[in-house]
């Protein structure tokens, strides 16, 4: 049994965002049927595209695994009255258009609950629908700048700097995914469907609590502070040289600073009033990362990891991409795992960060080929014959 | 209505992960009851210590609103029964305790489903149960160095760089309410409840998504953009100086690079076949960086991205936390709202980023006082008298 084994989901989302909250309900245990358009199916098929696979990607196969796929044109006066025949046995219906393309298309949620009032449905959008920037375009790193991510990351001598990953995209996909949760409990409850609104930039500040509260405690002399803690609270902490790259150490009370001395080999400084307090050694911290810095370049970064880890100490490598593939803990946790692609050959897809009753829902089902499951789904689903299929196809609805 | 207002959490959760998600439950609905130990309470409550509001302090005001506060020694054998009758009468219990923890106190999952069985029980961790780094402490930074997230942020002469903001934190805590809130599904149709874990690490590789994929095309020629497009696909992308801060800007084809030329009113370049694709931008970045720097320095960076956000092009100021503190369209969407605290006085907090029904689910009751509502839930959940109350103070259990 999986959580969300009696729920379907109909996926018309595009790229990161909202490909990854209709990837969460799949790793849930829904039934996500994602529709394209022909004839290039969704964006994201050719970004970083797969040599002799046709219309599979690199972040493609990573987000649309565990769903089925079909294709279907929603500009069409067919294609909308067979969209509308999908609401009818469908529970959510997921998308991150431009705000009011659905509604342009006659196909928004007050379109669709006239057809299934306990349709959920969910869109995303850049910055909402109303406010000052409702109506500018967005992007990850357009709202790590908007939301003072970009402010509060670098070094406090360089330019601000964006976080490489487009974290902001997963982090708006997983608050979409958890509104529709909340919403599935509120229909489940009332037997009423309704809207759930989210946006990249909404969901953007929470990370920032960390910040506001530095700047509300320290006012105008808050700064980035690079590697080292925001608020210089504590010392050592920063991302310091090994032998072979660099880990990210740290020691949040007096404790594990004397574990790390011990480990060090450094028994007077463990003993030395001016390292006794992080009040004191934040004031000393450029000798405090000599030091530091003195014994951890003597030694590969894992082994450093590893040294710490055992001695209760917080240290983690700074790990390449290469490196975050092959990570030990994530492959047998099955956090990355390589499953086959049809035509894409091996492919590494992302497993649940979840455990119910001790259990890691499945992810093995690679990502479908544009329009794949057209026969299985218009035929199964609205008892469509392999004639009006056909047709269908030559017709250029479907 | 709001979607979980039938549901009721007992939170036992510490600093920005678990609070974040007993959070977003609250913001959701449920009546969230926070468990914290005298004297000094969570954690959280002494990071940023607010002038003379005891045990207040500015994360913990942020993360911890719609929250009712209760103390109880769960150390205690008084303590525990307290807190086993409260399960007998909730529906979530949420924690994020070194793993192990409660199952210590004889309060683990398997101890709590014998009282009730319906009992959701939710933990979070820094690695998971199990895996070679899950007896390592964990921290935000540390799983930004793990996950990749440090190797891909940062100049590409410079270190590795973290994400100045806890992202992980969150990442995770609302992957954890997002976990829940699956589990709740699933308790509606059976009956019976259910364990929930996650992890900080487990959430945390979504966003490698977009790097991994980068990899896989691009193999060991991959490396960290500082501020430009991971794959250097798009031309222009970048941090530009603005006459007072920075933009970062993008244009993501052809279409709004024309626009863009038009607003710098360069002609000229629009027509220059060496700019004239996205590939042959990016071959030319450094000149393409220098025309748009040009422009962008003469003018102020929220005018930039006001005439660029009306000509459809990607553009976003690089907000001091400050500003985005009084950003005006958080405000108006009510993503950042100030409310009066009785000892804090007026505190910002975090507003739902979800819109149900086009209504945002209210946040107007600020962060419990240490032990604020102990008369209220006792007595209204537990049946206690006045003097049994007392007592329970006295014998030190609440």
């Amino acid at each position: 049994m999986r959580a969300l084994d009696d729920i379907r989901v109909l996926d018309l989302t595009h790229v990161f965002n909202g490909p990854y909250a209709a990837q969460v309900l799949g790793l849930l245990g829904a039934e996500v049927i994602k529709i394209e358009p022909r004839p290039y199916g969704e964006r994201a098929r050719s970004i970083f595209p797969i040599p002799d696979a046709e219309k599979q990607s690199y972040p493609f196969v990573m987000l649309n695994s565990n769903k089925k796929g079909i294709t279907l044109n929603l500009k069409s006066e067919r294609g909308k009255e067979l969209f509308k025949q999908f609401v009818t046995q469908a529970d959510i219906v997921i998308e991150n258009f431009t705000a009011g393309t659905m509604d342009k298309l006659g196909l928004g949620y007050q379109d669709l609950k006239r057809i299934n009032s306990r349709i959920i449905y969910a869109s995303s959008s850049g910055y909402g629908k109303t406010g000052p920037y409702s109506a500018y375009p967005a992007f990850d790193s357009i709202v790590q700048a908007l939301s003072g991510i970009m402010s509060t990351t670098g070094d406090p001598a360089g330019p601000p700097m964006k976080a490489g990953p487009p974290i902001m995209d997963i982090m708006a996909g997983i608050h979409f995914a958890a509104g529709i949760l909340a919403a599935l409990h509120q229909r489940d409850r009332t037997g009423e469907g309704l809207e759930v609104e989210t946006s990249l930039f909404e969901s953007a500040i929470g990370p920032l609590t960390a910040q506001i509260a530095a700047y509300r405690a320290q006012g105008d002399s808050y700064e980035r502070a690079g590697n080292r803690a925001p608020n210089r609270a504590f010392s050592p902490y920063n991302c310091y040289p090994a032998s072979d790259g660099y880990v990210l150490l740290l020691t949040s009370d007096n404790q594990r600073w004397q574990a790390l001395c011990t480990l060090m080999e450094c028994e007077d400084i463990a003993q030395a009033e001016k390292f006794a307090t992080n009040r004191a050694r934040s004031q000393h911290a450029d000798e405090v990362d000599e030091i530091v810095n003195a014994w951890t370049k003597q030694h590969p970064k894992h082994e450093i990891m590893r040294l710490c880890g055992e001695a209760d100490i917080t240290c983690g490598a700074v790990q390449t991409v290469e490196e975050v593939l092959n990570d030990p803990h994530l492959r047998e946790r099955g956090i990355l795992k390589d499953i086959d692609h049809p035509t894409a050959g091996s492919v590494t897809v992302l497993g649940a960060p979840w455990r119910f009753n001790g259990q890691q829902p499945p992810n093995d089902t690679p990502s479908p080929n544009l329009g794949e499951h057209n026969e299985l789904v218009y035929s199964k689903l609205l008892g469509l014959s392999e004639a009006e299929i056909s047709e269908l196809k030559e017709d250029g609805v479907i």
